[in-house]
């Protein structure tokens, strides 16, 4: 069964998730490769920045669909986490407080987590950046949440304008957070990788002083189109 | 005597400090810990970053209420500093000039100050950063400064929509600044130490893959708001 | 010949560019002190920030106006590139999208590029923090842009509020991004160079804890306007 | 067949929609309690203001999916509109363009369109607002857009951080924009009604000086969290 | 007894008010003059805008310390207006949910209250325009608010950026909110009508074609500072 | 002789102005028109905003440069307008304050000025919207300005990310502003004017129920894309 998007009081248990090593291989190929090889779909808004940088990191989405100030579920969604997870929360209303911290941070590691993606505040970020649990957030913030009203876990959601399923594989790196459905994780994969393979030839050309221009062509249709050099 | 937040042309001289052993104490507990400890109150804004990660001080505010894009009243509020205060500057009329830079910040330390938290811009970064002197501020700007108008120094100030009075205690990390009041330092720390023995335990637990659902013991409630696996 | 601001369809080839060690200099000075010395003139918006911290570097303006979300002009810039040159970007109507990447920065530090100052968007961090290709941006984005439409190279641009013309010499560092003209750098970095002079005395000064009161004799005009200590 | 939320290159011909009576019925009801009526959710992001004050409307949604300043799709909706339909356009990446205009306004209120709710910019305000045709949008702007990419028309799409169906009821008015689920138009209409009802009685003790203390029956609660008059 | 801004529990009854006859002087001259009048200080951040244009009011402030997204003090302040009160609004931590409308305005017009200031959002614009309650806001938000924690009412509290204690003067218009302290609205009416009688004067040579720079014999001044025509 | 963007401490007299017939066929075409007319170039940033809905005006550009929180230029620019001019202010540091108020504009009307566009902050809002004088700024602020820094008057400025000659023709309302070189004016207009008339014959279809699909036979190209009807 589907849930619709803003169900809330639901948790559901088992869900698919990609092959880990097309989830693996998504990481290696970072968020701009992933973006492309997909058609250019799935990136969350770039207001999402990662807590610290450097990381590059992929997993499938377990969700959490949390009412404003509110970070209850949060914890219903720990117990749903495997090995390879990626935490995606999505708010039935807008804040920038707090939700997430490092206490969170280590239950969720020793359920396997790689990381966080929140539309929303986190804080602790010293304690956060030592222990390597990378966050891509909306703000940072220390103002505290409540544990009252009920969410859902793992039906879809919306977070940071991008439409992501439980399952789904996040990829996120110094350049954003991209979503890719998970039925289509291997082909964006495959894709992913020639895209990589023709972008090391011409890297190496462009390491020796090629120009662009020669590489991929562009004087003729530059020409045509009017350029003038003076 | 106490002044009303905006009043200019006034320099207190004698301010009341909490105990120095309560403000590193707070320092310790860091910024998240003791906005919970003190009731979730006395956070700026969060738009306040550290120029760069890591820092984690507290300080007895020394007060700065400036002239929008005139930084005059900084030079006059350095002479009031002692060592393990705090600079904490609120203008008159918002502006992200760049009233500080290192020379200011060499002044400032050589006074044995810990920091600044400035509701408006700082320049001189990789300077300031390589000196080890952190600034939490609204901007990063090179715009220069005048020196034409009268603020006022130690008298109550707003920055970043918190009210500071001189002597409350500062906190800064990378979570942002909280502000607690001087005559409630003592009692907000034991607070706070308190929740960090409280957090220790159950870091532990949370370590050992035990989870928040049961430590916390929420699974009744949970079930009582009508959550539904599935 | 000049071309107007906003001129589309051209590339101007041979620019007048700065002295190589003119240009050197004001790197060395930074954009504070570079900015101060030129009349507190010529900053680009503060919203333009470095992709990493602790680069200052200064070059000659290539600059490339580019149609919104169209990343063309970039390859006819890198031709136009030579040792000591850095690229500005303005577009036509804003847009965060990613324009420049690891390949163009590949190509442009083959071409001796020393960074490039965008007022748009920028993609692949990790890669660009690595190569040590310092950017300067309005916005950190993954979506990808195309090659439709013409732009140009080398006529005055808008970038992030400030004129560009092609030849002037741009500095850039923590602090944010400055544009010093041509005919005036020698003269600039003459000033520039007496400001540092002036302030490493001054510093030693506040290192021994002289306050800023005594050595810019500042108390007898704050008295004068009112100034009281209580 | 349901499609994924960011399919592109499709246009669903029959959708289906709420009952005309009941969508007229929440027109009344109005944004703020419409979206109380169903539990809190729905609503769009409050970046979404009307181009013109007092338009209180309703209308089944037709969806569009638009990549970035190209409004093909728009001309392609159109066709897909029936009397007391409202357009949502919701993009593949964010762009403030103006898609929208009096010529497309026109064609969509010759087909009986109520209003257009637009994730991006419109432009010809002057004539929108003597045609009375409203716009809920997050940005004016007057700059063009293009017609080169396939998007799709009703294929849920996510319009200024709500997940909107095709058939999905929109209500609009001053306050800003909600969505109610087609499947549920009836029942949050028959709440609404009554929420209003309530409200009309209330309403009347307010306005003879009754205080919400006395008519909510607050004084022993605000007592018991211990509040205190002095 | 005076409180410390932020203090939560408490409702100050009784408080002073400046004479009736000074606040509707100060509303006649308005914003911009009041502000200068008072040696330009008072002024609210310039986020706070009307709902509708053309309002101008002033009266005196009873202030409501908010909790995030709780509107419960604001039944509680309703309680303490008087013919002539204004409400201000500060929150414990920042939100645009819609914390006023239709309703709570019936009750506060029944107590003679003659506008709203808040910090946050407010919902319900077409009834309140139509019933001519003003209300200056951060926000529109139809966003739910609740009643479950204390704030205060008639302690100082921080309404966008500035310092507000009850009883002192509010004045609002299409400009913006300013506050003048209750112990100077005498004092600064009085400067207001000095300025007023002033600009009148002035504005009538000004409508005869006269210059500025005749009327306040500038162009001496200019000369001297270099001022070059060409 | 012509002056770098940024010059100050020079007003230059004469200028050249386009005529004004051509002027007012502009005004009459609106800026959506105009900005197309010329190729989609020209616009200001979508900031610029008017104080007042229903405004459409054209004029030569009187232009200013003027210092952060300084007004001066503006003084000494109303004396070199003539009957049909608009004043065009940049700055040389943004500023938000309110540089132009009912005085000023009393004034500049009595000079037969016919708006003003100002990249920082306008007062006197209720004022100027009786007076009917338009204004298109990036914000509204009491906040006061003083005069002590020399700028420009009819040197180039950038203003809300635009290039503005002297002379160059300005086109506003409700969609914003946008700027025609002097030089391209007349033809501008020519193409406006057949945009209109093309227009027009396309809106009576529209009205008449025809679709976009079929008036600019799209139904083939977008077949050939690939879009599918389901």
């Amino acid at each position: 069964m589907t849930y619709q998007p803003g169900t809330t009081g639901v948790v559901v248990q088992n869900i698919e998730r990609a092959e880990q090593s097309v989830i693996d291989g998504l990481a290696e190929c970072g968020v701009a490769t992933v973006h492309e090889a997909q058609g250019r779909k799935g990136l969350l808004a770039s207001y999402m920045r990662p807590i610290y940088t450097g990381a590059r990191v992929a997993g499938s989405a377990v969700t959490i669909l949390a009412p404003p100030m509110d970070n209850w579920m949060i914890h219903v969604a720990i117990e749903q986490l495997q090995e390879g997870d990626m935490m995606v929360l999505g708010t039935l209303s807008p804040s920038d407080a707090g939700y997430f911290g490092d206490l969170l941070a280590t239950s969720a590691m020793a359920r396997g987590c790689r990381g966080l993606v929140i539309d929303g505040g986190v804080r602790d970020l010293k304690d956060l950046t030592e222990m390597g649990f990378p966050v891509w957030s909306k703000a940072v913030g220390a103002q505290g949440t409540i544990k009252e009203t009920l969410g859902s876990v793992n039906v879809p959601v919306i977070c940071a304008d991008a439409h992501v399923n439980p399952g789904d594989v996040i990829v996120a790196d110094d350049d954003g957070v991209c979503v890719v459905r998970r039925e289509e994780a291997a082909e964006v994969l495959e894709k992913a990788r020639k895209r990589e393979a023709n972008e090391e030839a011409k890297r190496a050309k462009f390491r020796e002083g090629e120009l662009g221009l020669d590489i991929y062509d562009m004087r003729g249709r530059l020409a045509e189109k009017g350029l003038k050099y003076v």
